[in-house]
């Protein structure tokens, strides 16, 4: 392992750069005028992980965006591990927020400045240079390696999802490592056994056929905009409760000994309100802030428009208005059996004059992953080495889907290595990465491919 | 008044030639590239005041567009009438929705075509030719007239309301006549007495200091949509009234003799609904339609933004949100103390994790004319010998804010003698006016002149 460290820590400047190359392609994945740059990503890539050493490397194209596969699986008797990974990225709107071009990385106060340098580019680069590092050094990694590496994550892994259970041999593995979460605090080591799933649906509420002067109209009609709000208002109850029918129906109780480990991270409400530039926490009634955030479900307005938006005054009744509502779910919660209880409820909140439609744009099951797993035990080990303090392990309030997808088609556990922080603003304004975490990354990852390779037989 | 009305039926299709030159000239007072196309309107039609025999016309320059003054006062012992119009129009965009270009009119189907051809070139057009009547065939009018033409109605009368407040001795008069309303139906000669007030704000909730990942945050801050959401919600109760404190305190009650008059004009809710294209009507409960749209206060979101409103997904809790919130206003509300009143209403409505900006974006006052006041009952009487048939009384839901200075200034009363039709698309492409409604306008003006003459003394 010493010679695998010097060599990461040698090469680490012209990793940066190789990165900022790859940050500068602007992959955003819900942007229909970007999908060249997603084709260009995608062979980027490819060729990053022909580079490292990998065989059959391999752009996938698909009915959206193409998946990057490249392995190598020349050591039989060695477990298998499958490394996931995304190169698509957020939209950057509002980009008047960003102090800087979201896609001209740079690099200032021991962080990797640009949008994707955290999610996901930057993350999954610490796994492609641990095995680069490998190759270099000993002609191989010390276990069979399958990197997978889609363009769809942002947008929901639709294309991932029937990718995988058609090459459901190809991609056969002991376990799934994947670099998409955040450590628990600077410093802290962390794997992530649960994650909460999302449902993700688009309301329009339609009024009169075209915008009407407000004066000669108003008191005559239901207004979209106000009927819209209502109907959003109506979503939570006093105590902060989701009302949809059902909702809470299939929610796994949280057990004694999950809670006692959340109390042990002693989590500070002041500190994170702080954080966040807010006077005042909120939330559902009767649990912690770590208990509303990784094991219990929310439902968040997104986004809402309609109307008039410009600068001054237009005295209109908008024609229509709609939101964008998401709602985050925890094992057993079923994101299809709530869509259909949320549409039918919302329906049922409008008034005569106002039409409805209801749209779910995605969805994703919640996942726990079993803590006493030796993958993940193996990985909690790796982490701990690299970043010279013991791990932790926490759940995680958001959702990446495809997780769940894997662990059931491929029945491997999935190793949530987290290298991120909180603080990293990904889906925001000036995302960034500390470079001292995408070093320890690169280690913990080399450490963990050693490991993992005394694992089986 | 025979030869008054032989006069104007003769001399129409020259009439119409000259209204057409008028059109021409593209005199929208919200665009900055045709300013020199107001100052030209306003030239043609001081040289069109100063052609029909009246004296000491003057073209007014003001901060933004000229205001153009003709009058002839030549009867001190008559009473005097103030008529004012507008020269400027409203913006062409959509420009594709047009079926001919809208400086060009054209007369085709017995009506008059073009931007302006209602609101408010024609219809001034009408006082213009009555006025120019009297001219030709006796010398003078039969009573003082005074012409009190703007260029900026259509983007707020900014300077016209100082012009008033600088020159009440010259704008001195017994009533201020305007026609730039529509008929309650085609056919149907009408003046209206009674137009609501306006108070426009904006609301702005902000929560945390960016947009945060809802995965990893949401269930744990108060989100500025939702919770915008829910202060927009409490705004009404179930009856549909508005829950701003005192909102209903200083509203003038609907007199028995109204809601007679209201019935009497037989407005069908079915055909209305129709015409919107919605299910049903709404609104304040225990108030006939009409009663909501013109005598009872009202309050509409005219837009709202907050978050991710592009197509697809994006997975965030917004940092803040926003609301453009208008109310109607009826005699006696007074907008500076609902405004007051309003903002701090908001502002108990949020929690404790979200700030609140609220700011007044502008107000106007409502204003009703006695309905026994003589000069309302000549105009009345006017219009109904010129269409053949008995006039009828409405009140609007809309605002003219210069009405109220007019009234409050002048202390004169207003008298709203609409000829267009809430058909003739104003402000709309393909904009319109009826040949017959502009001839009998002409005629009823003069009528009015006629009858006016002899109120006094």
């Amino acid at each position: 392992m010493e010679n695998i460290i010097k060599h990461l820590n040698t090469n680490f400047d012209n990793s940066l750069e190789e990165l900022k190359e790859y940050l500068r392609i602007p992959s955003i994945s819900t942007s229909p005028e970007h999908s060249k740059d997603m084709v260009k990503c995608a062979e980027f890539l490819a060729n990053k992980l022909r580079n490292i050493g990998l065989t059959n490397v391999e752009v996938f194209s698909t009915e959206k965006h193409p998946i990057v596969y490249g392995q190598w699986i020349g050591a039989p008797d060695k477990p298998t591990v499958l490394i996931y990974g995304h190169y698509d990225v957020q939209p950057v709107d509002p980009i008047e927020k960003w102090s800087f071009p979201p896609f001209e990385p740079k690099i200032e106060k021991g962080k990797l400045w640009g949008r994707g340098a955290n999610d996901n580019k930057g993350q999954q680069f610490a796994h492609i240079k641990s095995v680069e590092a490998f190759f270099k050094n000993y002609g191989a990694p010390p276990v069979n390696v399958k990197f997978l590496i889609e363009g769809e994550e942002e947008i929901g892994s639709g294309s991932l999802s029937k990718f995988i259970s058609k090459h459901k041999e190809l991609l056969k593995c002991d376990a799934i490592l994947i670099s998409d979460t955040s450590m628990y605090a600077p410093g802290v080591p962390t794997i992530t056994y649960g994650l909460r799933g999302l449902l993700y649906m688009e309301v329009e509420f339609s009024g009169p056929k075209a915008d009407l002067h407000s004066g000669s109209f108003g008191g005559a009609v239901a207004n979209p905009v106000n009927e819209l709000a209502k109907m959003i208002a109506k979503l939570h109850d006093k105590n902060g409760r989701v009302t949809v029918p059902n909702f809470y129906k299939d929610v796994l109780r949280l057990s004694k000994a999950e809670k006692e480990n959340f109390r042990r991270l002693k989590f500070s409400d002041a500190k994170f309100a702080k954080e966040l530039g807010v006077k005042a926490l909120a939330g559902e009634k009767g649990y912690t802030t770590l208990e509303r955030l990784w094991v219990r479900p929310t439902l968040d307005c997104n986004g809402i428009v309609g109307g008039f938006t410009g600068e001054g005054a237009k005295t209109i009744i908008p024609s229509k208005a709609s939101a964008k509502i998401s709602m985050r779910l925890v094992p057993n919660q079923n994101p299809q059996k709530i869509a259909a209880d949320f549409t039918k409820y919302v329906k049922s909140l409008a008034p005569e004059g106002i039409k409805v439609d209801v749209k779910m744009i995605h969805y994703g099951y919640p996942v726990v992953v079993p803590l006493e797993d030796k993958a993940v035990q193996t990985a909690a080990k790796a982490v701990s080495k690299a970043f010279g303090k013991k791990a932790v392990f926490t759940r995680e309030g958001g959702s990446i889907p495809i997780v769940v997808e894997f662990m059931n088609q491929l029945k491997a556990p999935a190793i949530l290595m987290g290298l991120g922080l909180d603080t990293d603003n990904i889906h925001s304004p000036n995302e960034h990465f500390e470079l001292a975490n995408l070093k320890k990354g690169m280690i913990a990852s080399a450490y963990f491919l050693k490991e993992f390779s005394e694992m089986k037989g």
